[in-house]
This record gives structure tokens, sequence and C-alpha cells, in this order.
């Protein structure tokens, strides 16, 4: 038989778009003889559809398109994911599921096993879990279902350890091969995570494995598709592109033990931080495709490193015509912040404009003088710069629609070395789940693996980075270098590390509880953060829910 | 025997702090002879911890204190709530637990069994639910002891049915009385609601229920304790006081069917907008006093009832000498900006600044008329200025330490009506869980009940609202009137109901259909909305979680 799997771009709670979307991919399977085309996860209503899912109407849509796709459905087989309604007592009111539907009829559901609850995920909240197994018949063969987490079972996973271990379950009933239905959102390393997961799985359990993951970004998570077919012996036997639409097709012979790929070569898998990019500008495109807010977006530039790079991402995922810079020199701004920037511009060929925030920045002196009188310059006086820019670029994004984009770094973010309301501000967080170095990388990277030229001015990379808020100010003076900085970042942030393990990596111990103190102290600032992109296993955001309001740092060691 | 129930204020992660909390408890309880003394649901590390949890350091930091208070129990038996580790090799890392502890001993070690995963609650994101019933024997009693959720078992609950009772297990089990430790928040009407839950359950069970709640504000959430004894013909028996940290004392033998109040007289539950009021008082004061980020406030008064009404909060909470205000005029504000303003903070007692926005705002766009030229007056410009005074504000914030009041309601953050980095600045949304008409119901108490004499001056709340952003510019032109508005709000947020559903209460389909298109497209602006104390049953905020790209609103019916 012929199998296909599909990874496709759906909408959250775009259920007729969504329709759409599925039928033409039927309808091309159709004509491609295809006996079984393989969708991804909850692809009816798009992942995650969150407390949409509380809204009565919202389900009762899901389940009408659940109906037409059963309905209309013809020799081809479909197996897609979706959610379908619990009609149990008790129990949350709907589970995540696969269905196989095929001439007007349902030939099978299947409910996901293992609900995720740590990082971003909430499936508990949302779905009953499975807690039984049988395989499906299809075409005189046993086939296992499975739906994302139920094939990552204590795979490197965080925090929680499950006790029962789906593929496992179905194989010891019989399937003779384990489809999996995924959303499963892109991180670091994780299509070599995902190869070496799915290799794992076919090998202990002698199966071929057929995974099928969504593409596509949908505001923190973009999911990376990289769907592939695993035979029973562990090779990758065919392999869906990163960040694109695309199907791959396989003739299998389960009785024959055959299993061919008829589709394209099977994709390779780029360097890790080439994934990254790519994650961050489909990320950007998909957030203003589907929002439709905006076609176009307005940006600071600094002439430091940070906003080079989200110019560069910006241009390459919007195209040159849709990215607006606006250089904003104040009295304490470098000669280059200005000159850098408009080489910058030049080379991304994007429109470049200046506002000087020196009158302005006086002007609020004059206005505050009567309260704040003689007092010294402080960082009242610092933040009163980027707080004027972060106004002038909102002027500029309500004047012409052009989305504002935040340009803060995750090193800045995690020790609040940034200015609520003003650096700060925008629609989207393109690189806020990059720390420092990660940044100077994806810099270096484009200027000689992508664009094969100085695109990004050598003179933003090299100079030491600085907010320019006062006279001659430097990052280093207030944090330490940031190849210490980033190191204690990620052990505390992604490790999780206490702090004495993470002096016991060779760093200060008087640093790293500074760090922390830093980072913990300045929660507030990213409770009212931009939604950022993910690309790291612990991004800020809604895969961290750290107390606000805590003394935890202040007693711990 | 004489069981004391005991409403503490623990701070979230303090546990050396909370342990000096729990153990004067316990010294005064030894001196009253008490034989058991109940304290809340987590008390040792304060609600919710979060992903505090994720951290081992922070779980044997809590694991330590929790032996320490074995250790030193003497002949007053303490039943406490904390986190125990889960020893078994599957599941999560840890349970919500209740430990009875006397004479050096571990008793009894109870988990939580309903961990529940609707609203803001995400308990198996954490704990490893319970599923066996015992009873505990404690002089010669059985004892059934619950741990908040378990016994709110289906009672109005939201979303999930549960297929298990803890409280009727117990009592099959034997069980003489069912204890229950709670972290349980305030919304509306939840003292009431708190009060019919436990008793029917002692109806339904023929047991008397102790109850103890926590009491404080924690960012969000704010307990209102309210800890009381049902007797088991569902009586009162005695009931401490809202907001307040508090004991209640009992005489209780079950053998001879006697359950006696030994303290002070069941405490009177107040009308429900003075039980808001003291929550939003309680939330405010906590918030400063836990994060020790500030003693003194500031907040903008614009003339209008909700920066009067947040100026009245923060007086009531924080004293009149810890109160700034600043009223910032702009060209199309009225005359009543200023001298409404002068009349409230000279009734209120706080001291009040005048800072002209007019030439800032003539600066900005001076500084933006190259860039945008002859454009008309439009939504850019009317946005200055809230940018203009947030910038002020905040200037003041970082220049004194004051931290910044968010002034915004419920009303204006649902349909977008506010300026993201302008009047949604600040540290702490007072009033962001209140809708208008809520606003205008509890100035009319302060004055009528509260104070017993106009405080908020009659002028503020009867002035048509108006954001004074453009000339002659009123909120009904661009909103339906609030008695209509606040109702579709509260249909479409709280209750979850579909646009036909909302309109057959007798609304025009229409604007039903342009207000819950407004609350969805808005969901970008409340993404970067400064924490909010909640008090209704579905706040903006984390009990929240809305896909902020999503295409629901635009297909819907």
């Amino acid at each position: 038989m012929i199998i296909r799997l599909e990874q496709l771009n759906p909408i959250i709670g775009d259920i007729n778009g969504n329709l759409t979307l599925i039928e033409e991919a039927i309808a091309n399977a159709e004509a491609d003889n295809v006996d079984l085309l393989v969708l991804p996860e909850l692809v009816v209503c798009g992942y995650s559809p969150m407390d949409l899912i509380e809204h009565q109407s919202f389900l009762d849509t899901v389940y009408q398109a659940n109906d037409r796709l059963k309905v209309n459905s013809r020799d081809t087989a479909v197996l897609f994911g979706t959610i379908t309604p619990n009609n149990n007592a008790t129990g949350r009111n709907c589970f995540n599921s696969a269905l196989l539907v095929q001439n007007g009829y349902k030939i099978a559901e299947v409910h996901k096993t293992l609900l995720p609850t740590y990082d971003v995920y909430d499936e508990l909240r949302y779905f009953e879990p499975n807690n039984t197994f049988e395989c499906i018949e299809f075409k005189g063969t046993k086939i296992g279902i499975t739906i994302c987490e139920d094939i990552w079972h204590n795979f490197e996973l965080p925090y929680v350890t499950y006790d029962v271990n789906p593929a496992k379950e179905l194989v010891e009933r019989g399937a003779e091969a384990i489809f999996n239905l995924s959303a499963s959102p892109y991180t670091k390393d994780k299509p070599h995570k995902r190869q070496k997961m799915l290799q794992q799985h076919a090998q202990r359990l002698g199966v071929p494995i057929f995974y099928a993951n969504q593409i596509g970004g949908n505001t923190e998570l973009v999911s990376d598709g990289d769907s592939m077919t695993i035979s029973s012996d562990a090779e990758v036997v065919g392999r869906a592109p990163l960040f694109d639409e695309a199907h791959i097709d396989f003739k299998w012979n389960p009785k024959a033990d055959m299993l061919e790929n008829v589709g394209p070569e099977p994709a390779e898998v780029s360097a890790e931080i080439a994934q990254m990019f790519n994650a961050l500008r489909l990320g950007l495109q998909d957030y203003l495709d589907k929002t439709g807010i905006a076609d176009d977006v307005v940006l600071g530039l600094s002439g430091g490193i940070d906003s080079a790079l989200v110019a560069a991402i910006a241009t390459e995922a919007l195209g040159a015509e849709n990215v607006v810079g606006i250089t904003m020199p104040s009295k304490f701004s470098s000669e280059g912040s200005v000159t850098d920037s408009e080489q910058l511009a030049h080379n991304l060929g994007i429109e470049l404009h200046e506002i000087a925030v020196k009158d302005l920045y006086d002007q609020f002196n004059v206005a505050l003088d009567p309260l704040l009188k003689d007092s010294p310059f402080g960082v009242a006086e610092e933040n009163l710069q980027p707080r004027i820019r972060g106004t002038l670029l909102m002027a500029y994004s309500n004047k012409f629609g052009n989305m504002l984009l935040n340009t803060g770094n995750k090193s800045e973010l995690a020790t609040g070395y940034c200015t609520l309301y003003g650096d700060m501000a925008g629609g989207l967080g393109v690189i806020a789940d990059l720390y420092k170095l990660e940044v100077y990388e994806m810099a270096h990277w484009l200027n000689e693996e992508y664009y094969g030229e100085e695109v990004i001015p050598s003179a933003i990379i090299n100079k030491p980075p600085s907010a320019e808020l006062r006279p001659a100010q430097k990052d280093a003076d207030s944090l330490p270098k940031y190849d210490i900085l980033d190191l204690i970042l990620e052990a505390y942030i992604e490790k999780r590390l206490s702090i004495t393990e993470i002096a016991d990596q060779g760093f200060d111990i008087d640093t790293v509880q500074e760090i922390v103190a830093l980072v913990d102290r300045n929660e507030y600032k990213r409770f009212q953060a931009v939604p950022a992109i993910k690309v790291s296993d612990k991004a800020f955001g809604s895969g961290r829910r750290w107390p606000l309001v805590q003394r935890w740092t202040s007693s711990r060691n």
C-alpha cells in the first residue's frame, strides 16, 4: 500500500480554512492513488486552541468538520488529528484524537494517552487521557496509532515519568507499524533528538514508524515538520524538509517486509544555527500571515547587533520592501549608531528613517524638572530614552500599520537589562529566546554561510555591546562578560541547577548568586514582555511559570 | 479535644519566613492546650510555588522544613499543608500533601486527590494525584483529611467532572469528621458558595467539617481565609473573618456528638462589594509587602472614576502618606480633569503633582512631522498622549521608587479601549478585574457605606466616561453603553456563551458580534498587560489562556 505523510500548516481556530487545506491534500492523495494519507495532530483546529476548547460552540464546529471529513471520504483512507467528544459521565469534555475515515465511514477513533503538562503544555487542562489500547485493522494489516507525546514516552522528558508506553502496548497487541500524528514544536537539536527517539522505538519494538508532524508558527511555537518514516531496522527511509509544507510517500508491504521510499530523497537536516534561523523566519512570517494585522514591520535600528539581526531575519521573512528601520540617536549615542545602521539598511535594501531624540529628551527633563529637581542623573533619566524611542516607534506603527518588532535577546530579558515600555515594546520578540552569544553566532553564520558576504556590517558585529543610555556605557560595566553570563543563565533557566551546582561548574559563587537574583528580581518585567518565538527547551513565556512574588531567591543557596 | 483552625498568610518560596509564622502558631496553640492545630494547604512554601517546584534545591528545602516541623512537634498535633516527595518509579516528582505530626513523629501523610487544571490552576503540572483513601486514627477518633479541591468535588466546577469524591470515600471508611486544608482564592460570592458547598457535604455525609483556608495576596490571587466549622447537621458552628490572620477554636467530642465553638462569635460575611474592596486592598498591600519593591505608589489621576477608585483603594491599603497622584492635562482634557483630581487628592489627603503634557505632545509632533507629514489626526496622535503620561509616571517611579499603579478596568481591557505602554503601564492592575459598572458600584459604596461622606467627588462619579484623547471624546462614541457592554462581556468571557446565545438574552446580534470580535482582536494587548488582582470567576491573566493568533472569531456565529 501507498502511505503519504503530509505536513500541513493549519491556523488555530480557522476550521473552515483548515478544512480547505485538508481537502486539497485529500484530493491530491486520491489523484496519486494513495491508500492512506496521514495528517498531523489537531490539524482540524490547529495546535493549541487553548481555552477556545472551553467554548461549546467551538467544539461543535470541530465536530461538524470531523463529520464532513468522514462523509466525504473515499477510497483513500485519511488519518487525521482532531478533537472528539468525551461521552462518559465524568472527566474532561473531550479527547485529543486521531480519526481514520474511508468511504464515508469512521474506521477508527483513537485518543491520546500521554498528555503533557510541563513547559508550554496544558493538555490535561483540556483533554481526557486514553487508557485502553487496541490496534486498527487496515487492509489486512494491524496498525497502532499514537499521538505526539505518546511516542516520546520517557525519552529525555522533563519532570514526569510516564508509567505506560503506548507504542509498546500496541506492538504487544500485534501492531505491525506505529503511526504518530504530531504538532511538535521546534527546539534546538529537536530534529536530531526526534530521529534518535524514533530509531530507538523502531529498534526496540521491531516495527516501522510513520511520523507526520505539522509545520508552522503559532505565536511562541514553531513546528518544524520533519515528518519521517523509520524502518523496523531503524533506518530513515524518508524524511520531509524542515519548516516547509511537503509530503513524503512510501510503499509498504508488511507481509513481504517491504518498505520503500517512493517520494523525494530524504531531506538533509541543516546545521543547528540554520534551523534556528529558519524557525525565527517562519515564526515571524506566520505571525503576520495568520493574524493578518500587518504585511509590514518597523523596528528601531540602534547600530547594535540585536536590531541588525532582527532586521536581517525580517528582510528574509517578509522581503526588504516590507521592513522599515528607524534610527533614533540621542546625546549618548556613538557616531556608529547612525552610520552603521545606514550601512546595514543599505546592505539589506530596507528603508531607513532618522528621528532625533535629543529635543524630546530635553523637553521631558523640562517637564519633570519641578518634580525631579536637582537629583543626579540615574535610571530614571536612562530609561527616558528607550521610552521616547518606544513611543516614536509605536506612533509610526499606529500611523502606517507596520507591526513593531521587538529586538531584545534572552540574556537581556533574563537579567532585566531592558526598559519596560521602551526597548521592551513591540508585537513579537523575534530573538527573545536567543542568548547574546547565539545572536553573534547567527550574525556570523548569516554573513559567512547564508549571504556569503558581509551584509551585517562587521562594525556592528565587532563593537562592544552597549545600551548607550549614558556616556561611554558598556554592557560589561553592569553584567559579566557574555561568555560567562550566558552559561550561568542557561544552567539556571534551562538546566534548573542550584547556585551551588552552577558554581561547581567553575563559576565564582558570588557572581552566580548575583545573576540568579537578577533573573528572579526581573520577573515583573518579563510578565509584561512581548510574545517571543521559542527555540530553546526553556523559553521565557508560557512554558516558564514563575511566581512573580516569591522570596525563594533571597533565601536560597 | 480542642481543635484550632488557623488562617496564616505565608509567602511563596519564603520557607524560613513561613516556618517562623508556623512555629509561632504552634507555640500559641501549645500554650492554649490545643490538641490539634490545623493549618492551610502548602503553608510551608506558599501557594502556588509554580515552577519553583521544578528546582530540586527548592523541593529539598521544603522537605527539610517538613522534617523540622516533625522533629520539633510536641503534644499539640499539627496538621499542615506542604509538598512531599513521590518515591514511586513513575509519575510527577511530588505530592501536594497534608502532614500530621505530634511528639516528634509523623502520624499521617495524606496526598491531594483532585488536582485542578482549569482557570488559574496547573496542579497536574506539578503534583502526582492520590488515588487511595484511608482514615487517620487521632485520639481514638477516625478523621478524614482532604486538601482544597478534594472538598469541592463537582460543586459548580467548570469544565471537569471528577469521578471520585474524596470526602465520601473517607466517610465510607469510617471518618467521623472531614478536615480540609485550603489555599482557596477569593472570587465574588465565594464565601457564600463555600458555605453552601460545605453545608451540602456535611448534610450528605452526616459528619462535621473543619475547613482551614489561608489568607493573603499572591499577585493575581487573594485568599480570603473564611475558615469555618460546619456541624453534622450543617450548622455554621464557627467562622473566621475574611482577609485577616485569625484562628478559631472548637471543642469536639465525637463519641458524645458534641461540637462547640470555644473561640470568638462566628464572623459575619460582609456584602459582596465590601468583600471585593477588601480583596483589592489586601491584594495591593501584600503585593508591596511581599515583593518589598516599594512602600509607596504613584498613579496618574485623570479626573475619571477609575483612577479615583484606585487612589481610594491605595489610600486605604497603604495610608495617604504613601500615595502620590499626578495629574497630566493635555489640550484635550476637560477642566475637571485637574480640578476634580485636586478635590479627590484633598479629600484622600494624598500628595498631588501636575505635569503639563501639551509641550511634550507638540514636541513629539515636531519630531514625527517629517515621517507623518500631513496625515490627519488619528489613533497615532491619540495614543501619543497616554504614552507620554506613561513615560512621565515611570520616570517618577524610577526616580523615587514609588510603584506605578495601573488604573484600567476590565471593560477597557476586554475591548482594547486602552493604550499599550500608555495607560496600560504599571506594576499591578488594581481594578483590572472590575467591569466599569462595578467600578461605579464600588465608588458609590465607598462614599455611602465605607466613608459615610463624599470622599470621591460626585463630579467624578457623574461625568460621562471619556479617554479625553481628542476633542469632546466620550467612551459612548466607540463603545455601547456600559450597562449593555458589561453584560455582553460577562456572557462571553465568564459564561463562555456563543454569539447566538448572547443575542438570545435580548441583545442586538450585530452589537454582540462586534464586541466579541473586539475582545478577541485585542488579545495582543492583554498579552502585555500588568498582573491584575482577580476577583471574578474568569479574569484576564493566567486563568484565561487564549491563543494570540487564531481565526475562530472571524468564522464564528
